[in-house]
């Protein structure tokens, strides 16, 4: 019986892990849940597992809560969350925590040694040097749940390192695949948030969207799985069936088919190093009629180059990309920048950033602070989860 | 470098396996050459590989041989194909000799310890039980040809035998795939030989045509991976692409990628255990434009289903439906049997012979030798490579 601590567990992730606990309550048990705010939700999955623990960011709300839940110890504030990872009983936790805001609780997680399944790309984004590094000194696995990084991890598992030609990290394309590029000058937050294969939250929805989401997961892979920029393809498959691919150097090509449905990636990341029979229907090859490929549009989508360049660039830029971003797509949500000028708002704010070659952690942390201070973006209110 | 011995170098399988080694002269030698009678091809691949041995079934085309190539020890007949194989020199032997005459020199092969890249699938339909057990025993590697083979081999190479749920099968459809079952009546040599992805032999295209091939590698892969014939599965991929594909229990897909080009699987086994770097164009995924899959259709097909049936019967039922595939294949060039009545002659063929649950390799070849002696059929000169 795995014990886990499931960290954002009302976002999209969240309740997909929950799916599977619950299918596979035999393995896995809820030791902790934790939310940005959301304990109307948080309630009833407390009343259905029973965890031990759990913690809310909002303090407010820690309080409401504490109110109407019992057995339960309510924890609150970014300590809080903190301190559930300190839980000598647990064996995993599933950081599936938003954007930037997650960064210190994969750091903190691995400092503790605790295995972490990772949904929470911005921890590798901002940091993968720092947290690869940690992780491999303290000898924590940590466990992609990404759909085409879980499937990158099983893939390269089976591959010496130098038997890889390059790895080929597929892409839905977004809901402005088949756009024109000037038609994206209009685009509003209802057209980005209709993506066509997989329901998302919002936030990564419109990252998707701008492609940038699939430039974050090249700065991930180059990170999780130690290899060079140019070694990683990005190719559009807008069925989301094959979830990535490796070459190796005798020229074959393998990869990995599942249907788009996170659970599971969810589950294998669960029950990593063990696998477990899965009880949801497998894809039926037969029902297959058609599965194509296209190169990416880098014209339409600046920002995926952009990605590949301020990932080779490497020291803090990575990290203010990331905070960047989160700027850009609140803005774009308030209808105060238009779609066609994420790039340029990103671009710019990136940009204004003082370059640090080596940084440690703190100089990750600080990066961010400096970015949401000049835009005065309250961290406690804004982000996350 | 690794010294070759290639049985059935004048076929498609052994000319594709000279064009590797032409362009990896640095890895790989050409030892000895073996045909059926082909001299005039073989006199032209003596003068570019120069073989130290040749061998020739037929013992006139021998002499004639002899009489214009030198520096090359040229054997004949049977015996003479068989000494090669005792040569010390061999590090790996190249069986791709067509049909049921390719059976004794893969037993031959193994019993001499010399690893087999086989394209001889018959070798496994005929006797793999024997075969596989005499190259457990022996510690000698059998690195499948076929590119479906080839496919299972390095996906199921990492993966642990109790997390497999199934293997599946790719296989185009060959020619007839569009075809209504009525129109099979009036098929032609000349239709059944118009493969519409593969250029291969005509034995094996018509062989595809009927499905039987697909039936035979059933049968192959159960031997050659150990693996249950409840968990081998066969689906139709026009487009011949993807090769094959396991399923893990966990619900994932592994499919290997490459080319419908032979020379990709034939230097793989070639280079095995290594894994080389190929000098030939990789699969430009980006251009593919469509990947499609369908339940193949029994009943137009019976001859699937009934090499399921024969293969889990086993004994030497599959020795015989390999035999009596031969001689219909042969009445049907002939013009002397019906395409559509293909089935019913192998069944009748196969129900006459009488059932031996555990036959030795003598008993293999005895069932191959009544079912020919009944039909008249030369094994001199009617039979192989």
């Amino acid at each position: 019986m795995k014990r886990i601590i499931i960290l954002g567990s009302t976002g999209s992730i969240g309740k997909n892990t929950l799916n599977i606990i619950r299918r596979m309550n035999k393995h896995f048990q809820v030791l902790a849940l934790a939310v940005k705010n959301n304990i109307r939700i948080l309630e009833r999955q407390i009343h259905q597992f029973h965890p031990k623990y759990a913690a809310v960011l909002d303090i407010e709300s820690a309080a409401r809560l504490r109110k109407k839940v019992r057995g339960v110890t309510v924890l609150e504030g970014e300590e809080g969350i903190r301190s559930l990872l300190e839980l000598k009983k647990a064996d995993l936790v599933v950081n599936s925590i938003i954007g930037s805001a997650g960064l210190q609780y994969t750091h903190k997680a691995i400092r503790e040694q605790l295995p972490v399944a990772l949904a929470n790309k911005e921890s590798l984004v901002m940091a993968g040097k720092i947290i690869m590094k940690l992780a491999r000194k303290n000898k924590v696995p940590i466990i992609p749940i990404d759909s085409e990084h879980s499937a990158l991890f099983h893939l390269l598992k089976r591959t010496r390192p130098d038997e890889i030609e390059k790895i080929i990290l597929t892409a839905s394309g977004g809901p402005f695949l088949t756009w024109r590029k000037i038609d994206l000058v209009n685009v509003t937050p209802w057209d980005a948030l209709r993506h066509p294969v997989w329901r998302m939250g919002s936030k990564i929805t419109v990252d998707s969207a701008t492609m940038l989401n699939k430039g974050f997961e090249i700065i991930e892979a180059h990170h999780l799985f130690d290899i060079d920029f140019n070694k990683i393809e990005v190719i559009i498959h807008p069925q989301s069936i094959i979830h990535s691919m490796i070459q190796t150097i005798d020229g074959e090509i393998y990869a990995q088919l599942s249907p788009p449905d996170m659970r599971f990636p969810i589950l294998s990341a669960l029950s990593f190093p063990e696998m477990i029979k899965n009880p949801l229907k497998p894809l039926g090859v037969e029902k297959i009629h058609r599965l194509s490929f296209q190169k990416p549009d880098v014209k339409k989508f600046p920002l995926l180059s952009y990605a590949y360049a301020i990932g080779k660039k490497g020291g803090n830029l990575p990290a203010a990309l990331t905070v960047a971003d989160e700027i850009a797509v609140k803005l774009f949500f308030e209808r105060k920048l238009k779609f066609s000028h994420i790039f340029n708002k990103i671009k710019q704010i990136v940009e204004s950033v003082k370059f640090i070659k080596n940084p440690d952690i703190e100089d990750i942390f600080k990066t961010e602070r400096d970015i949401l201070t000049r835009y005065s973006y309250s961290a406690q209110n804004d982000r996350g989860f």
